[in-house]
């Protein structure tokens, strides 16, 4: 996995685009600045996400920025993306792989530090997701925020790429680049921004 | 698809189970004559529905009886089964059948007379279900019933296994069986019975 790549990373929600579509606010902030994609889809069947996958893929492929699902592997194989990423109670890393095959982009949400470092070594991920770094409005059943001190001691731990999840804005988004995160991983901040692209062009200043 | 193999067709549902253990319950059900198992499962995550898949999947081997996974072509690959169960709003059948190889079974839930004439002749589709032929409280969210009728009219388009969903049980096992069904497909006669193996012998009795 290329670090530069997750830097600017963009976690979709339907909920934050008020009648806007999907798609559109997402490529607004990919031309502020976004580097990759995930599309998180917890309440749509399966039809419809294979669809809302599919013309993502269509519309990220001009600016060369990866898809990558959240969870589902069979709509990743489907949409053809470019990968998943995996919670605790998703599919595991070894069968993801194993469906997915060698090149697929594979990132690991680890909720504590014990989580980390049980995974750190694991060839089959390609990044961590610290996940929650604040807490956050967009996922409420999440484990206790690591901070900024939680997000520092994971940096130390491994050497291996960490996306800083949950909370990042441009109040803190320094911050967590200076605790060691190659990526902010932004929800709310740029898919409910009036203008998504001026949110991640803003969030971009902030990454090395 | 063997036509026999759809005879008697159980698919499971964990809200009849009452305490006891799923996997137990069906192979009770299948020591007394069910022939496919399809594991539906819409609220469980995708590590605990994979690790079902799997359990059950090694409990039906000693048996020779299939197992079919209901919309998730992911948890299918992952657990070996023998294939997958779509309605429209699940994966595409063209997509689950690039998925899944040639050897897979894919059956269809067709839910009017119109959606099974434009499927009929589709060469990627096993067997379809017919889907409600009576109303049931298993699923809310059903089209209207096709009735005997319907299911009669449903034979006469097409020499396809047709399995018969919704609502069936020994009152009108015999019925369906006439109608023109070669599986019926049966969810709380079954899971919900006080002795699953009493009940799928029962059941069994109609089929020809």
């Amino acid at each position: 996995m290329n670090r530069s790549s997750l830097g600017l990373y963009l976690v979709t929600d339907s909920r934050f685009c008020a009648g806007r579509d999907l798609v559109e606010v997402v490529v607004e902030a990919v031309r502020g600045g976004v580097t990759i994609v995930q599309l998180r889809e917890k309440e749509a069947d399966t039809r419809r996400f294979v669809g809302l996958g599919r013309r993502m893929k269509a519309a990220l492929a001009p600016y060369g920025v990866p898809l990558i699902i959240n969870d589902r592997v069979d709509v990743a194989l489907a949409c053809g993306a470019d990968g998943v990423h995996l919670g605790m109670s998703d599919m595991a890393v070894a069968d993801a792989r194993r469906l997915l095959g060698p090149d697929a982009v594979i990132g690991l949400s680890v909720e504590s530090l014990g989580q980390l470092e049980a995974w750190k070594d694991n060839g089959d991920v390609d990044y961590f997701g610290v996940s929650p770094v604040f807490s956050t409005p967009t996922k409420t059943d999440t484990a206790p925020p690591f901070g900024l001190e939680g997000l520092r001691r994971a940096a130390a731990m491994t050497s291996r790429p960490l996306v800083a999840i949950g909370g990042i804005n441009v109040g803190n988004a320094a911050e967590v680049v200076a605790a060691g995160a190659d990526g902010l991983a932004v929800v709310s901040a740029v898919m409910g921004a009036e203008n998504p692209r001026a949110a991640a062009e803003r969030l971009k200043g902030f990454l090395k």
